[in-house]
């Protein structure tokens, strides 16, 4: 027997449509064209509904791929508003991504249409030839530049909207359609496609606004420093609207400076981003003496949050909250939001939570496996294989044939524990971990333990091949300017929080990490290079 | 083209299910058995999976109705989650309506099985021969008195449950199959059954966990004086295990001293129920001098919340939340929550948004129709039928036949005003308004002023007949123990509020007023009585 409710898609379109109707007044700042400009929910839906009356009207039908390399700015909004809600599929491209791998992604998604940030189009021009699938290239900007005014394939984004009336109402189908198509970053052969729906979207954004989440209210002035060109900047676009809040997208200006202009600007009360963003955040803040009083919290994710950035952030008034994901699940899911019991707690202990992946939530469950895929207990010390299900987990990669799946759960690929109050630890990539004389060291502790010491900047920790242990982790250092490599001193320090036997054999100071495109560190090419080390070098086998 | 995610239906188990792997060590306080309980989320769930797997063996089958009527505790809140997550419908009943009503309504559900509290076992024996589908009486209490022993149709909840072992896994089907089975109050006809479906049930909890909502969080403990057998306590049972709150439940204990011991004991955060309850508590309060200073929040529904009412709480350091919603909306719509932008108004400013029914929030739309069905403009001043429309709004009352909808939208039988911030007021019922030559009075708006005066314990407006004017008010007090009716001070005090015109031709004094089970005045009764008062009189039209 089937309940007596009415049956509606969860669609996108109905998170703007309903923001619109119930915050009229809410507004969206966004840094483009060279400052910041100001909407309201009600110009913003009007100009989506323009922009989406055009695809239509341009022939753009439901399902068919349109691709973004673009900046978070309201025009890309307005772009992943108007692109889901005609049916058609939001592309969005890492623009950071090497040259070949934005080829590769641009033509596996085969999109005829490109918006295209003016920023951009030289990096399009070096590739164009090889996109076969591509026609129509609309560039986000009030008008063309000579270049671009002569080629029939360009037209300007305002113009474009200021041809067209706004679409009402916004068309309706099945739920479960695909929405938004996102690549991993690819460290290991090519890049994935991810495609979400409708459905898991809406589900992801309900979820990702409540208080053990991102607690996003009418309150609330987010501002996401993860890209709209990634995971759809952990569905902020959809999550901040659908909770009434202010939207601070800041454009091209991630660097410390614009950050903070855009924060005293709006008032941010929310800021969301990989943990290298912060510390250059902290450096400007630093270097100039400004202060930052509306940020209550910074969520930080992609990456294991140091303790010593949970520290300084601290020292602002800031609450670190730390948040695991991956592109396969939307991303957003798990969160160390502050509680009660944590702000009750010695500061000691309330950052070792801080340093934790946090708790999971309603919608996608957590899970440890052995390899045998047999469950492991959450004790707190039981590491085993991360594995996900939920709604807004992906099922199988776009146009790869096939279950992502094991048993109805997909393996995140990092190795973690879960314990009796529900916090995740991540404790390593399983690529990453040290295998030493069959026990696991974790190549992220040791690296949070050295960026304690004051003279390093960045920290690197890979496995290296070893006799006698098989593997023993090998350090490598970026230290600050004018900064000179005391082994013995860092190794003091991380003896302080540290097993002996997981310090690091060796310390090489080099002058510059490897990063992959949306900010994690790239230890592959950095394991081929170092793979031999300690063979070569005298070890004392105190380990 | 389809997403690539997993498709899981939204099912009432995983609530539970996730609730107590993320959260295992919360807790639920219950009021039974003369005494508090406790339980934890994993104690909780164990015992709701022997429940279910006993339901199963015994050959409850899916779409089956299982009857209950009992308070908010433990027990019924296992049921809830071991009914529904076999597949059944939870069927609940409430016991304050008419004998009449509640045969009616155990009748037309049709259930076999009925888990009631020892509390209403005289109810059920007055009805009991009139019951032809009641097979199977299960007593929520830890044995059987003798009287009940003898007769084989019944057992004890608690020995049921010690011959279980719990069901492991819950089994997965339709999300739009058939979860609760719930009544309106019926203040005209008979009560009429909504159906609500797993995928309505979990959706609006996922949105009323928000900060725009009722904002519950890990760190909540939230009691819910709303009764279980109504509506479903708001979908707290759902919404406060899907955000790992600590519940309370008050169970028979919905008198001052009773809820102030249980939120003493719990240290309750949030508290939610109908306008009556909180004077109850509040005379308790200050005729012990008691404090509760834990409670931050208190959310009132299923009628106005009279200004007195926000300020007497505030005296007490707590936030008036107003919620709206009904029956037929799961109920949860609109909330005024508290916002920084609020809390910066002077009171007074801040009290008239409090006296609202808030802003709608993402899943269910608001709209203002005149009765041509046409849109009317959300100007704060136009007033119109209230409709709705979205995921946790029915479509058709059980088992009659026909849409309950116009266009699309269910129409709330409520007129009210919407503004350009967001905000709902709701003006009157339909049938209360008071159509004074041509223009409409809010008879909402006259009891709340009417209650300042502090001789008033309780005020009805109703429409009487009027030669000139079809319809006046007429006002009916009920005066606190001791008091007289003094017609002049409380129509000059209601003419510092109000126009002239709306101010009632005559007040009487009248010992106590009807209500419906759900703790709304129920004016139908009244209208009959009081019908051509005014012509009787004679009344300087000065109006
Ligand atoms: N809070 C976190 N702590 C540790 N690792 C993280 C965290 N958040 C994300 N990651 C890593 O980033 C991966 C997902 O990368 P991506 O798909 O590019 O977003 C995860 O599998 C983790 O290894």
């Amino acid at each position: 027997m089937l309940g007596n409710m009415m049956e509606e898609p969860l669609l996108i379109s109905a998170i703007l449509e309903q923001a619109q109707e119930n915050y009229p007044q809410a507004k969206v700042y966004s840094r483009v064209d060279g400052g910041i400009v100001e909407h309201s929910y009600e110009q913003l839906d009007q100009r989506s509904r323009c922009l989406a009356a055009y695809l239509q009207s341009s022939g753009v039908v439901a399902g068919e791929r349109v691709a973004s390399l673009a900046w978070n700015n309201h025009r890309h909004l307005e772009l992943y508003y108007a692109v889901s809600g005609v049916g058609a599929v939001m592309h969005t491209i890492n623009p950071r991504l090497y040259r070949d791998q934005v080829r590769y992604i641009f033509n596996h998604g085969e999109a005829e249409w490109l918006f295209i940030e003016p920023d951009f189009l030289p990096l399009l021009q070096e590739i164009e030839a090889e996109l076969p699938w591509l026609r129509h290239i609309v560039v986000l900007a009030p008008n063309l530049a000579a270049e671009q005014a002569a080629d029939s394939r360009y037209v300007a984004y305002e113009q474009l909207l200021a041809s067209s009336e706004p679409l009402i109402p916004w068309p309706s189908f099945d739920e479960n359609s695909a929405a938004c198509l996102c690549y991993t970053s690819g460290t290991t052969g090519d890049p994935k496609g991810v495609l979400y729906s409708h459905r898991s979207t809406v589900l992801h954004a309900m979820a990702s606004v409540a208080p053990n989440a991102l607690n996003i209210s009418a309150d609330s002035v987010v501002m996401p420093v993860v890209p709209m060109y990634h995971v759809c900047a952990w569905g902020v676009p959809y999550s901040a609207l659908l909770a009434g809040a202010t939207l601070a997208l800041p454009g091209s200006g991630m660097a410390g400076e614009a950050l903070y202009e855009l924060i005293e600007h709006t008032q941010a009360t929310l800021l969301l981003g990989v943990p290298t963003v912060w510390l250059g955040l902290l450096q400007y803040l630093e270097g100039s003496g400004a202060t930052i009083d509306s940020v209550e919290t910074i969520g930080v994710g992609g990456a294991a949050a140091p303790p010593m950035l949970i520290k300084a952030l601290e020292r602002h008034g800031i609450y670190l909250m730390p948040i695991w994901g991956m592109t396969e699940t939307s991303p957003l899911v798990s969160y160390g939001s502050s509680t009660k019991v944590l702000q009750a707690m010695p500061a000691e202990e309330r950052q070792t939570l801080q340093a934790t992946a946090g708790r999971g939530g309603f919608g996608v469950r957590l899970g440890l496996f052995g390899d045998d895929d047999r469950p492991l207990p959450r004790d707190g010390k039981t590491r085993g294989n991360l594995r996900v299900k939920g709604h807004w987990v992906l099922s199988n990669y776009f146009r790869q044939p096939g279950s992502a799946l094991i048993d109805g759960w997909f393996d995140t690929g990092d190795v973690a524990t879960l314990d009796a109050a529900g916090y995740l630890r991540i404790v390593d990539r399983k690529k990453d971990v040290i295998k030493s004389g069959g026990e696991w060291i974790s190549s992220i502790d040791l690296e949070n333990a050295a960026l304690d010491h004051p003279q390093v900047l960045e920290a690197c920790v890979i496995g290296a091949r070893h006799l006698k242990w098989d593997e023993r982790p090998l350090l490598l250092v970026v230290l600050k300017e004018g900064g000179k490599l005391d082994k013995a001193a860092i190794t003091a320090l991380m003896a302080d929080k540290l097993a002996k036997w997981w310090l690091p054999d060796d310390i090489v100071a080099v002058e510059s990490l490897p990063h992959t495109a949306t900010g994690k560190l790239l230890k592959r090419d950095l394991r081929t290079r170092y793979r031999d080390y300690l063979l070569s070098e005298d070890i004392t086998d105190e380990a």
